[in-house]
């Protein structure tokens, strides 16, 4: 059986190592990227605690020695499900049966203005951009003479306040108090301003009221300021203008507000639900279609526990994934007994800043915070990062951060020319 | 005293550093990347051996506790040595005096097509263009069934023979060795030829010739094809053409064969000499001008034994900054005695591969290859990076990629758009 995955991201990179080298199967893994993404840690490297490479692995180096499973790096332009074909830039791969495992991406609901400015983070590309921006931002402001335009450079806002938004706030107030200053001894950085906006009335409002009490206490004391029940209005790209308050003038605007799934083109409009997922029936079918399934965060399981599907976090598509590689080795089997997917909630948990996270954990049910929550936070985040070498530099990264209070990663990797060479390229001496 | 030292390399940079905290001076460092780069090991960025982190250093962070040393993040658009302004993207800047230490980049030697289609690894962005390349390459000859474009996507061709030309093509011959016919199993790696073209009679002319033929046996072991007495003529993006030999169909061009002073705009034609090099003095001071020094690879210092000044290697552009550190505490206590330059060999050496270099020593005079020479030069190139932990980090990587024979940082870190987001970005639900 030829069973196709569509994405290389938590869901789909462990279905298909739980199908590599089992006889039977032939995997093709389709990919943009050639690397998986380990999406938690993207705010470290916006904020230059972590390498781009730190937390990203080569997919071919996970199936080097597979005798059954294929990467194709490509964009997926189209499902046909008729005629079984995924639709690639890279030509066009039939299926038996398809994964789609394509997860989600920045939600701008609709706000033209915010998806133009604003910058998101649901790549490790795009975190490597939000740090050069933040630094760029700074350079610039070193020789701004003009007090409102300093005041765009150096203010940043932060919406949604999830646990990203949280995460990012407060990686940015730990380098205006321990590393900015002392790149920049030209800037005033009481002039520097961090906002978190959050629509809802807490922040982690996924959480339990007292984690984001907590938080929010952490986040005040890292001089973040935080605004609830406030909505973003319009953005240009020098002003975040908000409803019912003041506008705040800034260059750097990051956001984290919401997500929605990546479908390919070609699904049935009626399958789609709220947040851009395919509906999918208890054992990660998409509706209506005999020979596709979709888990993680494109998928959309729907029930009374989740009215809107499950939550759009990494062990739910693991678990999905882990259920899935089940059911499908039951089906070649001719099995008719098909275990429906249980979700087993985890707990969730977020780092504010440096000796500061709030953990949940469902069982044994346990709340806590500070500098023990931070620990567990820290070990749980170096067991899953995929490969021993990546752990390793994951491990010593932190370990140089923590004891020399210095995201020493405030590097600009970006392209450009020198003039001498673009001008004088051809007319050589 | 006001000074501007335009470029943060190995010359500017040392330059600064002897004279940061020092009382008496002014120091602006002007550079258009915000890190130093260490350009030895851009070759083990472009073949996926080291991050690019690894081998850039933030500049501010050299100058943290500085108290005369201001960082400049921008880009020379001229130099007006009447008013004594440099002119930058980022507004003007005096100076009482001028030290350009603006380093060279890669010379074309006035082929436009080359210029436009070949890769050069002048800069650490250019090594990681060169990375993606390679590795884009391979995912599109995974799926390529026109064996014409095959052979193009799969041969690598080098031009010039210098130690940088020799460690790249090394480099890609380890890894068609070890690394890609275990991630790309579906390629015939017998179809990819390693080309390293040269265009006078040997490898490594500025070495002896046992060095330069022991480096040639290397570099055939390893299954490189060395051109000798071979001229480029034309390249159009997908095949080579060569003077009196057969052209060579490839995709991937890099372009090792010459550099050129990166001499910025305002300087008088008549100082400028072969190579693109301002003409100075024994005291690296421009002809011509009081105020205005330059040193490094920039600098032509003509001499008896150095008719076309010294070779644009660190060694001279560290010695150089040496001098002109002394020179400049002479003249600023107006001491009249100031001592010429006097170049320092140190020796040269260069790597082929895994446990295969040559080293050449002057004093003692000793010349030696294979697994000693490499170890050489990896100690020395260990003890030359800037910061504890970019040598940690280069030391495991290199740890890492010995013992596992496993380039491992195969990354594209590529900015481009998912379909789904950038069509549907705003059509929300």
């Amino acid at each position: 059986m030829k069973i196709v995955i569509a994405g290389g991201g938590f869901g789909g990179l462990r279905l298909a190592r739980l199908l590599n080298n089992r006889p039977g199967y032939d995997v093709v893994l389709i990919e943009r990227f050639n690397y998986h993404q380990f999406q938690p840690l993207f705010y470290q490297v916006a904020t230059a605690g972590l390498d781009a490479s730190n937390i990203s692995f080569p997919l071919r180096k996970v199936f080097q020695k597979s005798k059954n499973v294929r990467i194709r790096l490509a964009t997926i332009l189209q499902v046909d499900t008729q005629q079984k074909l995924v639709i690639t830039d890279r030509g066009n791969i039939s299926y038996d049966l398809l994964v789609v495992a394509t997860g989600a991406g920045t939600n701008f609901f609709g706000n033209q203005s915010l998806a133009e400015h604003a910058l998101s983070m649901k790549t490790t590309v795009e975190a490597l951009q939000i740090r050069h921006r933040l630094m760029e931002n700074f350079e610039l402001a070193v020789t701004e003479t003009d007090p409102a335009k300093l005041s765009r450079l150096m203010n940043i806002v932060i919406v949604g306040g999830g646990p990203t938004g949280v995460e990012v706030s407060g990686a940015i107030a730990d380098m205006k108090k321990y590393v900015l200053p002392k790149d920049y001894p030209e800037l005033d950085f009481s002039r520097m301003n961090i906002y978190l906006v959050e629509g809802t009335e807490r922040v982690l409002a996924a959480m339990s009221r007292g984690s984001s009490g907590r938080a929010l206490r952490y986040l005040n004391k890292l001089g973040v300021r935080v605004l609830t029940n406030s909505q973003v209005v319009n953005y240009n790209g020098t002003t975040l203008e908000l409803k019912d308050q003041d506008p705040i003038p800034t260059a750097t605007v990051i956001w984290a507000a919401g997500i929605k799934g990546h479908i390919p083109s070609g699904f049935d409009k009626t399958s789609i639900r709220r947040g851009n997922r395919l509906a999918v029936n208890e054992w990660n079918q998409v509706t209506g279609l005999q020979d596709v399934y979709a888990i993680g965060d494109v998928a959309a399981m729907q029930s009374d526990a989740f009215p809107n599907g499950h939550p759009q976090v990494a062990p739910a598509a693991i678990q999905q994934a882990e259920n899935l590689a089940i059911i499908l080795e039951k089906l070649r089997r001719g099995e008719n007994h098909l275990q429906p997917f249980k979700y087993r909630d985890k707990g969730a948990m977020a780092t504010v800043g440096r000796n500061l996270a709030v953990v949940e954990m469902p069982k044994p049910q346990l709340t806590f915070g500070g500098f023990p929550a931070w620990l567990v936070w820290m070990a749980l985040h170096l067991m899953l990062i995929l490969g021993v070498k990546n752990r390793l530099f994951v491990f010593l990264n932190w370990l140089y951060n923590y004891l020399t209070y210095d995201q020493s990663l405030r590097l600009i990797f970006k392209e450009f020319s020198h003039p001498t060479s673009a001008t004088r390229r051809v007319e050589e001496r």
